[in-house]
């Protein structure tokens, strides 16, 4: 069996490496050193180039170096096949430090306290205990959940938005199609991890900000593409927002002379919220290349029509 | 029966009419309001003055509006009476968001990503997964045990020291009058939340940054006199050190020309990792003195001999 690797990065030779190391029982190729498409049964890819996965006549599945699939799913001519994204304990692990750590820099204040020491000047800020401070998580997948998990443990009060039910101790799970108001207007700091798909694109928009209570601070790890980056700037201005933490960006890496970078209100972190690392997220990947080989259930299979 | 309340803050009024709402059956004074020394049964104290105490000839008892009682005991005249201290849900809790915020901060690295924002520069660091992070807590108290649990719920791997023996699951405890070899040796991130007594004032010096891993990173919520400052600046000048997060100084508030202030890798905050709320901290106040007077077990009692 052949598997090609699809990646834009210097790494792309280690991780065909790591994988062939990993999988001897396959020839694992580089995209570009692969000279009889039909002879591929397994694409492993991260933002494979439009059209270019079609050209793969007897490709069997689609691996996505990561857990969005949104980045194949872009591709109009994607073949009708299983698609399997990478997910793993250590991409929950790094999600979970981002969140808890950014959350808790906005609920402590941290840029008020970083601007007082540029100042030279002791000015203690005196904020509530996390008990009664309210985190609403927009998505609630296995990152989602696991994010809701640990805020609850951290003390916060926690509420969670997902189009499906779910039950989550200690957690105030919310479900349907559209955002509820309810859920919005508690949520004094809003942390999306949704999946991108048509439905959830451009959701963090003017219309939900004004929904948030004012101040409110809103963290995203998910995608660029679910941010209308002009009304957030507005939202900042008014005040409706006091804060953003971004992660990811419609344009990455984030142009240089982008307004995110200076803008006092705004943490640019350079999409590291979670990474796959290449030890644990090839394990993973081989070990779900193997339960599709044996025919054996997959929990990372996603549904191309729902799109996670 | 009297209670007499020191404290040097433009909230002593708000304090004391506040303990007088919770302790309708006591007189509640301030220590200048306070005619007839003689008539006091209790005394309610944040750093009183020395020899001011013994003043009081029938006092029962002292309660510390905190955690640590070396405010107290510094008082070389100290009437030989109970000392209770002041802890709680709440003190635990915001104990709890600090060690948590700023162990995930070093773990994280932000002070690289906040700089590499500020040079407006795309640069993704990849950390290890918190799994592989090792932590160590000086100090098993209500706080420290209660950051060690939080900490190893994140996925720390987290180790503690403490005087005396102490069982917490998934934490790796080690016990006895000396800072284990071992212990030190493992903690890439030190915590320090150790009373202050004469043992461990100093305790953060030289020879216990030696043992730390190199570029290990420090963290102080303890007491200011736990540090040796020029230690401190020496270790960090060395590279033995990474950086430090210090809460608590020898001066406070810390003078506007402390070298603390303007050091790249020192991260100050104004003595608010945790502060007594006064609506939760009277609620406890009240509570202890109300169980003292009918003689009932307090959890919050010291032992003044040992010096926590």
């Amino acid at each position: 069996m052949k598997l090609v690797l699809y990646l834009q990065s210097k790494r792309r030779v280690w991780w065909r490496d790591h994988l062939q190391s990993l999988l001897p029982e396959i020839d694992c190729l580089l995209w570009e050193d692969c000279a009889d498409k039909n002879a591929i049964d397994f694409a492993v890819v991260w933002r494979p180039p439009a059209g270019g996965l079609r050209q793969f006549k007897n490709l069997q599945a689609i691996v996505s170096i990561g857990a969005g699939i949104d980045h194949v799913l872009a591709d109009p001519e994607l073949p009708e096949i299983p698609v399997i994204r990478t997910t793993g304990a250590e991409l929950t692990q790094r999600m979970r430090e981002y969140v808890c750590l950014h959350v808790l820099r906005i609920h402590r204040q941290c840029s008020d306290m970083e601007a007082a020491q540029r100042e030279q000047r002791w000015r203690p800020v005196i904020t509530p205990p996390a008990t009664r401070r309210q985190v609403g998580i927009m998505g609630l997948g296995k990152l989602g959940t696991d994010a809701a998990i640990h805020l609850t443990q951290l003390g916060f009060s926690v509420s969670g938005w997902a189009r499906s039910k779910h039950t989550i101790a200690g957690v105030n799970c919310y479900h349907g199609e559209q955002v509820p108001e309810d859920f919005l207007k508690r949520s004094e700091i809003l942390v999306c991890l949704l999946p991108l798909t048509p439905d959830t694109r451009n959701m963090l928009n003017t219309n939900l900000f004004e929904q948030l209570p004012s101040g409110a601070g809103l963290i995203n790890a998910a995608r660029g593409e679910h941010l209308v980056e002009s009304d957030l700037l507005a939202a900042l201005e008014s005040g409706q927002l006091a804060n953003a933490t971004l992660d990811v960006f419609r344009k990455e890496p984030l142009p240089s002379t982008h307004p995110f970078w200076t803008h006092p209100n705004i943490v640019v972190t350079p999409h590291n919220a979670s990474l796959i690392d290449p030890l644990s997220g090839g394990a993973e990947i081989a070990a779900n290349l193997r339960r599709f080989i044996r025919g054996d259930l997959i929990a990372d299979l996603t549904d191309t029509k729902r799109g996670y």
